[in-house]
């Protein structure tokens, strides 16, 4: 499980992979043996890896907070690890599989296995950046990650995974891209609110794919973020009483689907579509990454002496307000931080 | 000049930016002049905060090594400072000032000068990141900044600037973010060489494009490129044998304007052209920062006990070679970046 050692090695051989864009019924076997049939559909169109959506398992459960849920989370290895373990060993392809972690009781993750060519597991991730907002009421079921970010060495050689949430932050895009990444996986589920669609809807997905294509130019490592669709209504209705972007209360979630791959430029090279279900497929080039961070060497002029103050929270302190002697401590503070 | 103190008073004013797009010529009083009327033409349109482009006094005289070119520099305070601190104090307007800043003899920097509405110097940010590429000989000429990442209290609120290369690294735009700034300028001087413009350019600007609206967005603050337009041919011609993007031979730059201003949600709210000489105004609502950080808050899940890695360079150490033996040291280093 924790085969993830660091090589500096570097894979040169181009590789393909296929998304799975795909609904989710309630069934949860049938949510896996139609991820597997997909898996098999990518691999006889020449898939040497396979992405998953975000707890592909399961209808999104998060929409509301009830302790009858915890019952979906399974240990890794597990059910579903076996599974698709024996598929991708059967195929030969590496498969990326996220998974609702049971990791004891009361300690549960939003979690991805890589699982390599081999069947076996070649590392866990889990969720480091966890949401929650109306309808995405994440913080209540999913433990805050452990493991950091991380990057996987596989047979198509060094891979990262991160989840949904994490895909709006710059750092773990960073990290991920500093241990050797040559891809970086977003299995995702985001969605429209049905009542901001029509006024937000645009804006909120371009966003999303926005962000990402950053993380893709400033790292110069392909992108790929693998979304559900389909609509999932809020199964017994409005228990958190869920309030839109515009105030107004709302039920569900019409998932936007859109999975893309982002080649080290920024170049959309494959886009899915915001409501079918579909196996997008793409290839990675380190050849394309190596010209690309050539001529536009980012990663040569960091400022690694200067970067200390990501760790904090926020840097703009309030200023003496008159109320309290000037301490040590503050005037320390106005000084680093300015 | 160090009046960059820290404060969590966030102003809840909307202002007004303009940003001046001009073209540069062989004559820096002409540039500075051409500048204060652009700046006193942005006064009269209602700009509470006018930015100018990275090096507007001259030439992007960076093409070429050349050691006369120090001749260039100047103190801050010094003329240049001098004389928009007048006009700034008369149009009662904040001016970004970029600067070839000369600290003492073999120390100059790529430097940006925030005057505020009464004339005075509000602070000073030197280049951070330092470019080297065919045409773009910086790291011959600027010492990398030593001042950190800002952000500088003004009249219209706490505002950042970063110059230019800075704009691709998102460490930079996260630190000016947590310091309180509301925008991020980013006075810049790119274009395109002629010879790859065909092939690369639309790419390339592009991602020039993306990578900073995914800097708003991914900190809820609003961001202001402000490039120069027109073509400078090289002077002296081919001094450091540069070669293009397609290993052809080069000469000169054309600039690609396009300075444009993004919402802190990615969406550019003006845009100006790639060749014409012009004042583009934007509009900066606190109240629409705190709405787009209200809604997907990305500042509020970051995780600051995970960061440590962006302080190294790489992460990716090669594997134990078998050639010697396996140290404690590498040892740790597998674990530490597993």
């Amino acid at each position: 499980m924790n085969s993830c050692y660091v090589s500096g090695m570097e894979a040169r051989r181009a590789f393909t992979v296929g998304l799975v864009q795909m609904p989710m019924s309630a069934d949860r076997d049938e949510n896996l043996e139609r991820a597997a049939a997909h898996i098999a559909a990518a691999a006889r169109a020449g898939a040497d890896l396979v992405c998953l959506p975000e707890l592909f398992r399961s209808r999104y459960f998060c929409q509301r907070e009830d302790a009858a849920n915890f019952d979906l989370a399974e240990p890794i290895p597990g059910p579903t690890t076996r599974a698709l373990g024996k598929i991708a060993r059967a195929k030969r392809l590496v498969v990326i599989a996220p998974i609702f972690e049971r990791r004891a009781a009361g300690v549960y993750h939003n979690s991805a296995v890589v699982l390599d060519a081999d069947g076996s597991v070649a590392g866990v991730y889990r969720k480091m950046h966890i949401p929650d907002d109306p309808a995405y009421y994440e913080k209540y079921y999913f433990t805050p990650g452990d493991l950091g970010f991380r990057a996987f060495q596989t047979r198509v050689g060094r891979i990262a995974t991160l989840i949904c949430w994490d895909q709006w932050y710059p750092e773990g895009a960073r990290l991920a891209a500093l241990k050797g990444a040559s891809i970086l996986f977003y299995p995702t589920a985001i969605g429209w609110h049905p009542e901001e669609k029509a006024r937000h809807g645009a804006p909120q997905r371009d966003a999303w794919r926005t962000v990402q294509r950053g993380h893709a130019i400033a790292n110069g490592v392909y992108v790929a973020a693998v979304n559900r669709v389909g609509f999932e209504g809020a199964p017994g209705g409005r228990k958190n009483g869920r309030k839109g972007q515009d105030g107004s209360s709302g039920e569900g979630i019409e998932f936007w689907g859109s999975s893309f791959i982002s080649d080290p430029f920024g170049i959309v090279v494959a886009e899915a579509s915001t409501d079918h279900e579909e196996i997008l497929l793409g290839r990675v080039d380190p050849e394309r990454i190596e010209q690309v961070r050539r001529n536009w060497p980012f990663l040569r002029d960091r400022r690694v002496d200067a970067y200390g103050g990501i760790e904090s929270r926020f840097l703009a302190e309030p200023p003496e307000s008159g109320k309290g002697a000037r301490t040590k401590k503050s005037a320390h503070r106005r000084m680093a931080a300015g």
